[in-house]
């Protein structure tokens, strides 16, 4: 292991970016909340992304795609309160975003990544762009990384921001990053919107194959609701500040770089996961002796977006059925008579089930371990070597009451 | 349209059939409701069964399927409180089942339809069954349906059953049903148990072939949580007492049987999505002007699966973005900028979105139609002329609440 966690880690912790955050009031009812930000480097960047698979895309996941074709960047504009999607006027919108930030910190318009999260289907106002931009621009800052996360934050109540350190063969350099959720949040793209940094000299070919490595096993993996949003946006800037040689090949640098983005990545879909709508608690599910990899990903993916796993898990009840009923539906190649199940937490493990049929176990041991913050399911299905990691979080009343009237 | 619906109809209207229930306490803590009980015709059936996708199976599943191979049938023995799914002894209880009904209605064991709802990976106690079976047996009356209704339910709060009579060319026949939800239910397969009887004659492979068409467009198109239980068993027994000439190709007589039939089920699907876990709302999702008809259905069944849609018609909040949103990801061959949304109830018409992007429209009159019984979100996809409907319900706190405890 050849990466370590920083303390207090963000987005803006690698050499050489900068980053800020004002109350623009893009949704007229915030007079408080910081909702526009900006990220960028000193210098320009190697850059890739991945972005949502919804037919339904944001004009700013357009403009951005656009951007980034050219594998470079140099600085990150979002807001949060509107998504600016399904608008007719949504992409010229996207453009003066791009435009606004390029005038104000004097860089080429084609290297800003746009990114927007809120409502759908309202017409973005551009005044508070107007207005914040310069603003911004004028408080960017190497402290700025945590002002930048909370602009992003729709219905997050915490802050999601990390950053690790990697050893390469002759230099150590950074990654950081930033991401918001938490609701519309599902498997199989982007998920959500995140945006990473690193001082580390790669190019965009090899940085675009590690974003991709490390988004499969990590944001790939987290669901909240089963909803694919819209917006979705995951973006990386490589500026090199640290000075390490350039990483153009699959050689062992590589590797440690993608093994620390990857756990920067996991750590921080675990926030999301931790943090989705009306959660109280992390559900991760671990899948061991699948037939092959992608089998062990499709069960693990689908207990955690099961709807009755997640409400058993917020009521504390050892009712594995549904972790085998889902098992069942996932569409993987699974030999029921085969699977052990166990729950696990900080205060225990208690299995449930071996062979596909339910055991005898201890009610009061399982209610002490599903009273954790953080749960894990165990499934082992005991037919081959793939092994995969899903993250989800619990179904709650306070998940209904955000969504039934998240407008207003 | 050559049906129509019965007042009170069950499943015993059509002639022939006998039901009862009683109160067997499969589950230990139930001592009031009816928890088992038998359908049986007089005469044997041509009989046929759809049954749950999921690869973890109830023993009652597998036994059915094999007592169904042959096509016959002649009665149905069922009990809520106890899936009998992932049990080590699982098809001994099945069998069990079939033979104490077989011997008390003095017919043949493999012409017993066996069926099990409840708590998945408890052991089945067959006492019950010994003490009430023969009770029932000897209460089986023509008025019996509805207690057998009652029966199978578990967390329902109403009992689900209604016949059709329709007019064949020689004879009026009548097709009876009941069904119990309501939750763990998802498109895709037989969904939840439901129980059919017919005094047509129809051969078993023209009766096998009419509950697929019908099955198709109803109980297949309902959702009330994304997950597919393992227990779906629906299954319809014809017994010929009608008199009818018997229906053996796919004559007038079998496109109106099915045209019933699929009535029928229309009905009983939303009176299952209308009584989903929890709601408080039917969500009828109108899909027009899909390039395919599976394109309509796909993308139904995208919206009324949402769970974000759902909490928004819990709230009564005209959020339509999530509407696009869940079509964008249906997978369908959508093309998003002719995209049409209107918002309908017993209240009146809201339309909110046209050619993709949202338009102006009256909050008030919106959130009085959101705010009735049963909502139809009508969708016209101007790119063909595919159709479908798909039948859900809104996501609420109860939902939450009766599943984050189920077992006690």
């Amino acid at each position: 292991m050849s990466y370590k966690f920083i303390p207090n880690g963000t987005v803006t912790t690698p050499t050489g970016f900068k980053a800020a955050g004002a109350v623009g009031g893009v949704k007229p009812s915030n007079t408080t909340k910081r909702d526009i930000m900006m990220i960028a480097s000193d210098t320009p960047c190697t850059a890739a992304g991945v972005f949502t698979q919804n037919l339904v895309k944001s004009s700013a996941v357009l403009l951005t795609k656009k951007h980034l074709e050219n594998g470079t960047a140099q600085a990150v504009i979002a807001n949060s309160g509107n998504a600016n999607t399904c608008n007719a006027d949504g992409m010229e919108k996207a453009e003066k975003m791009a435009t606004l930030a390029a005038t104000n910190l004097d860089i080429d318009p084609d290297d800003v990544i746009v990114a927007s999260t809120g409502v759908i289907g309202q017409v973005l106002p551009i005044e508070p762009f107007e207005k914040a931009v310069p603003e911004i621009a004028s408080a960017m800052s190497e402290n700025g990384g945590s002002d930048a996360a909370e602009a992003i934050m729709t219905t997050d109540t915490v802050k999601k921001e990390a950053a690790v350190s990697v050893e390469l063969s002759n230099k150590v350099i950074t990654i950081g990053a930033i991401a918001k959720g938490s609701g519309m949040i599902h498997i199989n793209m982007g998920t959500m919107l995140s945006f990473a940094a690193t001082d580390a000299a790669i190019s965009a070919e090899m940085l675009k194959s590690a974003l991709e490595e490390a988004v499969d096993v990590s944001y790939n993996m987290v669901s909240v609701d089963g909803d694919t949003s819209t917006n979705d946006t995951l973006t990386i800037m490589a500026n090199g500040a640290a000075g390490n040689e350039i990483i153009t090949t699959r050689n062992a640098d590589y590797a440690a770089f993608t093994e620390g983005l990857t756990a920067l990545f996991k750590k921080m879909a675990k926030m999301l996961a931790a943090d989705g709508e009306g959660a109280t608690k992390l559900i991760v599910c671990r899948v061991n002796g699948a037939k092959t990899k992608s089998d062990a990903k499709g069960a693990a993916k689908a207990v955690i977006c099961s709807s009755l796993v997640k409400a058993m898990i917020f009521g504390a009840d050892a009712n594995f059925g549904r972790v085998l009923c889902a098992l069942g539906y996932s569409g993987c190649d699974i030999d029921i008579s085969k699977v052990d199940v166990a729950f696990s937490s900080v205060s225990g493990r208690v299995e449930v089930c071996s062979n596909g049929a339910g055991i005898e176990f201890s009610e009061e041991l399982a209610k002490k371990v599903l009273l954790e913050k953080e749960i894990t399911i165990e499934v082992e299905l005991n037919d081959g070597d793939g092994a995969a990691e899903g993250y989800g979080c619990d179904l709650t009343y306070d998940y209904v009451k955000i969504n039934g009237d998240y407008r207003t």
